[in-house]
């Protein structure tokens, strides 16, 4: 599966920026993928790209409509569809992030049967998949981790891609999670798989590579998040990475929708490289990034250099900073 | 979900004891919801159970209908299909543990959904499962737990919950496996739901319950198998156990279909506590199963001294002995 670009990014009648994240995370990391973006009357987001109709886009060689952003609901708005029927007709195929599948709703699936083109619903994954053998692959893998959920993974994860890209290094962005699938064009939502093979979806995620090639992988969840360790777990073990960076927000207290008290990055640390040998013995530690976006200047290069120092591995902001240090760092 | 008995066992053609071990585990477990048994020519199992045609099951007043043996490639022969049918039409519900669906099949669905008779998938869960919350519920758990797959998980909580009914004690067997849940008449086959919701299906298999109440769930995988440990942790954390006891087979020297070496007992021990600690601070170690039926009585009383002196918990061959000594040490 791969989506092919350009893309129109479509936020509809998105009510903020928030609601159009996705198609933010879209312009932010892969710019040069981006054909323009469509909105609706009444919409409250704007990406800062130029502004086509999908005729125009088809016309400009967009490839993909891409919807970039969510609904309250998760259902696709009624009228949102006739836009992607009209995008279907006009040649081009159709990504989403919603929970909703595109080819679950009338008319969509039976358009774009008729016309040859492609319906990707990358919060579910297409094909299947075998449970994980746990036998070595070749080439180098980086995994982001987390203290919890919503901590930077898939930031980290696309920041240190870039940083590798620049130094001439042969490099692939691993997505796990919707919005990264789009960034990247392909990709595993790892928590859409069933559990039974979702180590196994990860090993698929990162094939052998040369000895020289990095993937970096983008995390999910955390060990330590009780509702969704499982899943971290599993891609710990499917992607058997040589290293790992520990994302952490240092002013956070409890975890993510549910009361449990944050993990302790040294926890992260330890029970990330007690598992994670399992199928890699020199699993180690790369690097904290933190996100110290609620703190002052000062206070965040005090809490970086802490970390830095009690842990004895690169840490840094990677908005505030870059992941240089980290990069600087890996084998 | 309740699947109704007396059940008749259907084994088809089963060519031998082990394609029919589903029937055996229900016959063992749960002779007193077993009507009888249908065997089909050429069949090569027998579990020793009263031999009945669908019409004569029918007035003796079965339920349900359950096939109780696998077939190689794990799809529905063409000669069983008429016999569900059959049985649909006699008046039963249809239980199967198979991966392929029965409503899946023609002919099945249709005539189920015409008599109002029910299809039971026990590996596909059905209905939906929120994340877990992590929240702390009523009653006492218990959970088997293992250094591989294929240890006695399941006949160890079977034992157990066995020896809490024989003592009085007001106890649910919590089926996680095909088999289980046709033993059990319920359950959800954990590594079937999609891994997103697998703590929280398994926060659903044992919900709040009275003071004094016991679940006795049956683990899945183990944390230290490549395949599945996703699956076990999730499991853990989502029945957030009071104790747990692990199951092992002290000859095996690598884990099923993989080539990891087994798991080591203090290392189950160690991250089971560490890990379930997330969800139940309390969370100990009651006792260690082990499967010693590659071993000489004498061998095998050695072994399990040795075990219970190094681990300071009670330790039995479940088979041998019973569970008798690990239940007297449950709080």
């Amino acid at each position: 599966m791969q989506i092919e670009t350009p893309y129109l990014l479509f936020l509809g009648d998105a009510r903020d920026a928030l609601a159009a994240k996705t198609g933010q995370g879209i312009v932010d990391w892969r710019p040069d993928a981006v054909a323009g973006q469509m909105r609706l009357p009444g919409c409250g987001a704007d990406l800062g790209v130029r502004e086509l109709t999908i005729a125009k886009a088809a016309r400009a060689g967009a490839r993909t409509f891409v919807i970039g952003a969510v609904n309250p609901g998760g259902v696709l708005p009624q009228a949102w569809r006739s836009h992607v029927i009209e995008a279907l007709e006009a040649g081009l195929d159709v990504a989403s992030g919603m929970h909703v599948r595109l080819a679950g709703i009338p008319g969509i699936a039976e358009t774009a049967h008729r016309l040859g083109r492609r319906l990707f619903d990358v919060r579910h994954p297409a094909g299947t998949f075998h449970t994980a053998s746990g036998r070595k692959r070749t080439g180098k893998r980086l995994l982001t981790v987390g203290t919890d959920c919503s901590v930077g993974k898939k930031y980290t994860a696309l920041a240190i891609e870039r940083e590798l890209v620049r130094r001439g290094v042969d490099v692939d962005y691993r997505a796990t999670g919707q919005t990264g699938i789009l960034i990247a064009g392909s990709g595993i939502a790892i928590d859409a798989v069933v559990s039974d093979f979702a180590a196994g979806a990860a090993e698929a995620l990162s094939p052998d590579a040369g000895a020289d090639h990095w993937d970096v992988v983008e995390g999910q969840g955390s060990l330590f998040h009780p509702s969704f360790a499982g899943v971290s777990l599993a891609l710990l073990h499917g992607t058997q990475p040589d290293t790992f960076v520990v994302c952490h927000e240092p002013t956070r207290r409890t975890m993510r929708n549910v009361e449990t008290p944050i993990a302790r990055i040294e926890d992260v640390i330890s029970e990330t490289t007690a598992l994670g040998r399992l199928t890699n013995p020199d699993v180690r530690c790369a690097g904290i990034a933190l996100d110290t976006s609620a703190l002052s200047e000062n206070d965040a290069k005090r809490v970086i250099d802490e970390t830095a120092s009690q842990f004895e591995v690169p840490a840094c902001d990677p908005v505030r900073q870059g992941v240089g240090v980290i990069v600087d760092g890996l084998p």
